[in-house]
């Protein structure tokens, strides 16, 4: 099935305990493709850069799948800026800058022959830009959703008028929190799912990630990481693997879900290991099988004596 | 296996969000017992309490199984009392009172016929009352340690020690960043565990339980609870399971571990639903077992396609 991508490209600027990089290829919608495109190939990215966007970076996403068709280069500004600083525990960010540059001007024109795209990838955009997404494309077979706080507190109309539109809404606790004014994950989750989505996935890091359904309920460990370098791309990369894997599985059904929440995770595990897309870039399909392999033994529990 | 369940018989005054209890019967000893007497029985309990204790609370003891021989009634003085409130969220506590009442010169003579118990429970008492029982018993085939924040900034020593010589460490997620002063919870597995227990469960409350060995590392999920009426006895409730199951089973190895890990979650998850032991003392082996396939089910990674 194929895979439109629709969120931000751009530049970042990290300050980790692990260290620092003052300026790396960054951006939603580059993540959830570079993850996504080890396993469905070619991508439909959509978003807008700027003139300083660098012609090496053009490339690598060429070489990961990415189709380029919905890729706008903006020649009035430059690319979206942001920089960041993670605290020790790496649960938090200040962040330190944001320079919408071309962004601000960002609207989602997608490609006649990207219109009928099975999967469709909502990245962390303003909600009024992933309505506008929806109102292009023509039946997909599934419409995921990831948002942010801000959005949250800032645009709550749109956002709830997207989560009811959206079969699969992905967001991290303190996000469902936020959504529902409840502190339980499980009576988020009940609520979050009463507004529309079919699938929620409630993602917590270090604690791993649930995935509830109207019949089922699953809960996936996280890898067992003894060091993060930069926790920047890692829900993206988790959206990417999970829609990734469901397209080339061509099948969503239960089973097919816990794997790709699996996928996902293991996307995101990789994500973290070094700066920005450094790693995930990197991927052969071993590692990604060998990791899957792992999460499935870690949490095998065995029948009843 | 037999076993032998050493800690504090207590009476608890509660005060949660869903309501308050002036006095209830409670400490770990106890509910390490009865979690533990569904699994095998008799439950060879080593405790003190005072002249106060409750006709109806030793014949509750008794009728779940505890042998008394080790049950001391110190005619001097009062029960152990403590009262706490929980705050909104569950996760942190205050203390409003403690009296320490007769349970201040507890010491714990294991009698005769206790010393050759196969597996040996360290309720959460001072880590020199651990290691007397340490001392007393005989080739035990698992001894299985508890503790908290107050010994471990407190009686540091003392409790290297214990730790040092026990096979399983169980202890909470907060505990184990103290004992370490490290964040991340996997790097504080591997220092714990090089410090002597063969196995370390760490607790971590709504996001589950995970258990680290040499060759094995076994993530299990938390039971998806809506509401927790009372965490009292929580971690207690999950040794009692862990305990009783494995000596049900009569046989450790890393699949009865993992199996023990999900008994305990599902006692802890039963634990929580009402005040004190309320509906700990209440449940059937349908609901037990029940609960297990639960666990079973929602962390069921399918193998890869």
């Amino acid at each position: 099935m194929s895979v439109l991508v629709v969120g931000s490209v751009a530049y970042d600027g990290i300050e980790a305990p692990a260290g620092k990089v003052d300026r790396i290829l960054g951006g939603s919608a580059t993540y959830i493709s570079l993850a996504s495109g080890y396993f469905t190939q070619p991508v439909r990215l959509v978003g807008t850069v700027g003139y300083d966007f660098a012609e090496s970076d053009k490339k690598l996403l060429k070489d990961k799948g990415v189709d380029m068709e919905g890729f706008k280069v903006d020649e009035s500004g430059l690319t979206f800026f942001w920089k960041g600083r993670y605290h020790e525990n790496l649960n938090n960010r200040d962040t330190l800058d944001t320079q919408l540059n071309v962004f601000e001007h960002f609207d989602p024109v997608i490609p006649e022959v990207y219109k009928g795209s099975r999967i469709v990838c909502l990245g962390n955009i303003a909600p009024e830009l992933q309505l506008k997404v929806l109102d292009q494309v023509r039946g997909p077979k599934l419409t995921i959703c990831d948002t942010m706080n801000f959005w949250i507190s800032g645009s709550r109309e749109a956002l709830d008028e997207v989560i009811k539109r959206v079969d699969v809404l992905i967001i991290n606790d303190q996000e469902a929190q936020e959504l529902t004014g409840e502190s339980n994950l499980n009576v988020c989750a009940r609520k979050i799912r009463q507004m529309g989505p079919k699938y929620l996935i409630i993602k917590k890091g270090e604690h791993g990630a649930v995935l509830y359904s109207e019949q089922d309920m699953f809960s996936a460990p996280a890898f067992p990481l003894k060091t993060i370098v930069d926790p920047t791309g890692a829900g993206d990369s988790f959206l990417g693997g999970f829609a990734g894997w469901l397209s080339w599985s061509d099948r969503i059904n239960e089973e097919n879900l816990r794997r790709a929440v699996v996928y996902g995770s293991v996307m995101a595990s990789y994500c973290v290991e070094d700066f920005g897309p450094n790693r995930l870039t990197q991927l052969r399909k071993f590692d990604i099988d060998t990791r899957y392999d792992v999460f499935k033994k870690m949490s095998q529990i065995p029948g009843r004596l």
